[in-house]
């Protein structure tokens, strides 16, 4: 029987995992956040009443076995007047939604359409917004102000969903069923924390006998995690998931160029692997190459991410192992000047 | 050899014609007027620089041998903001035109997509509008104002596109290897007049050995064809074709409920069949039932129309029997009251 292999997350960072494991024969699932109110997603929930649909598209076409032109139409933004910034898969995605009554039933059909491997479950179908209150007391509304604010990292009281969500059942089953479930990398708070909001998420993660593993970001956002280690990640993530939840915590142990980091905001830094005597952890080489690997894809060019071949290749590799055994190094690196942290 | 139907047209007409015809063993293809500037066509011409995809659209949902959905999708209208009155299916070919630089090959993705039985054909590719000046000196610039114009029937000097366009050469191929050639019906302006302007399409329609049909169109637009008789549709196309190039023209000899005649605009009248002494009109029971025939159609309810069935059959009689042949009447109105009219 084939593995079954759920991811949690949002945006790019779950596009590239997906991207990275579609290849392999499992039953992949992403569960995706559903906050996101900024961009094209946000035009679309005031004027037309929809789920937002950025994220879920990103997934499916992340998932597509179809064309490069049908994965480029998807990710297609129109350029000018009332059409401005649509990425054309929302403009799908949401007529769809209008026409049959049901965001889910949208997906499924944009799915078939795109012929994708796997399915893309949104975490709820509720219509929320995340909010945060600062420890100044400043409230801030919706994902995208989340998202722009540099001043989380000064502290924050509470983030939270308004009006609370109801998980999707769909979404608690595919984390229950799962044999491993990947969260991030991704947005901390916009994309990861988002999704572990929803009541129910993280008591199925504590209930599943899955392998959980959590992929550490490669960057620090400037005024949200600025300075931040691996384990500043983990310690926010288990503020809501509990202490030791995860099995694996999927480090990456190799440097950019500089010319890479330079081309990133003033004080965007890079994650420090902090990690090394964390019992769960694993360190690796999973540095992206410049380019993207396949038209269509909504990655920008030149920034520092995970390598989706590689990433694959490591989920893969516990997937193929459990969570009781170490992950095997990798071909190439046995004799080479990695260090294999599974400790 | 399956025989090959070629129409001409634009708009609901087209539609009706190519639905009615699409159940048929036969190679269908839709020529298409290319001058709207009205809508969502013309707000995507404006701001996106793109080709009209209002009309191509319609024939390509005529085409379909998709779901009831993927068809309600192509004609699903935004209803608020930015996106108010587009159709997906316009933004459909519009962002796959930006894409692939191509409306041509826009359309062929979208018919691999909605599985359309034939092919749809633009008349030209040329960024062009069509111009009226009116008796009175008064010039209407584009497809809409000539559209919502009531002044057309008190006479026009001249009726032209500009700039002046290239024909698609798959057009006059078209024409030129059809075995029947079915013009309207459809705006006698705006569809087939605006059609019949493109160069090489009159020359094309002189020279090929087809069939040439007329179908006269049912009502008449205040305005614009006030108190027309079926006579008059006949001498304004043939200001542009030349004398006698049909070899029949179906004119409809039902009459519809007055209820449907009062939910006309006032002075929109029935076209009077006034061809009975003309070589070449066949009149026939063409009149459509109050309700659309398939899920997803654009055809408004309770309007006077074709009934798409009947139109088709009329259109297969003479497809099968070439037009040095009477058409064969309709089964069940050989005994009835409705006269056989080839004369």
């Amino acid at each position: 029987m084939k593995k079954k292999v759920c991811t949690i997350g949002g945006g790019t960072g779950n596009f590239v995992v997906l991207s990275g494991l579609r290849k392999y024969k499992i039953d992949l699932s992403a569960i995706v956040a559903m906050a996101d109110n900024g961009g094209s997603s946000g035009i679309l929930r005031d004027e037309q009443g929809v789920l937002p649909p950025g994220d879920v598209r990103q997934c499916v076409v992340a998932l597509s076995d179809s064309s490069i032109l049908m994965r480029e139409l998807m990710n297609y933004r129109f350029e000018n007047g009332g059409l401005h910034g649509h990425s054309f898969g929302n403009l799908f995605l949401s007529a769809l939604e209008k026409i049959t009554g049901s965001f889910e039933q949208a997906i499924e059909e944009l799915g078939d359409i795109l012929n994708i491997k796997g399915k893309v479950i949104p975490v709820t179908t509720t219509k929320t917004h995340l909010e945060m209150i600062l420890d100044d007391g400043k409230i801030l509304k919706g994902e995208e102000e989340i998202y722009l604010s540099d001043k989380i990292d000064k502290g924050y009281k509470k983030i939270f969903l308004t009006p609370y969500p109801q998980v999707n059942k769909n979404a608690v089953d595919e984390i229950m069923n799962a044999d491993v479930v990947v969260l991030g990398p991704g947005g901390l708070y916009t994309s990861l924390i988002s999704s572990l909001l929803v009541d129910g998420v993280v008591e199925a993660l504590k209930k599943t006998k899955a392998t959980k593993i959590f992929v550490v970001n490669l960057m620090n956002r400037k005024g949200q995690t600025t300075g931040f280690g691996a384990s500043d990640y983990l310690n926010e993530i288990e503020k809501y998931t509990g202490k030791d939840i995860f099995d694996v915590i999927l480090v990456n142990s190799e440097l950019p160029d500089s010319s890479l980091i330079n081309s990133y905001r003033q004080e965007d830094d890079l994650v420090k692997n902090d990690l090394q005597d964390h019992h769960a952890a694993v360190d690796r080489k999973l540095l992206g190459k410049k380019a993207a690997a396949r038209a269509g894809d909504i990655i920008e060019r030149n920034l520092i991410r995970h390598d989706m071949d590689k990433l694959g290749r490591e989920i893969m590799n516990i997937v193929e192992q459990g969570k009781n055994n170490s992950p095997l190094p990798n071909i190439g690196e046995i004799n080479g000047r990695n260090s294999i942290c599974n400790k």
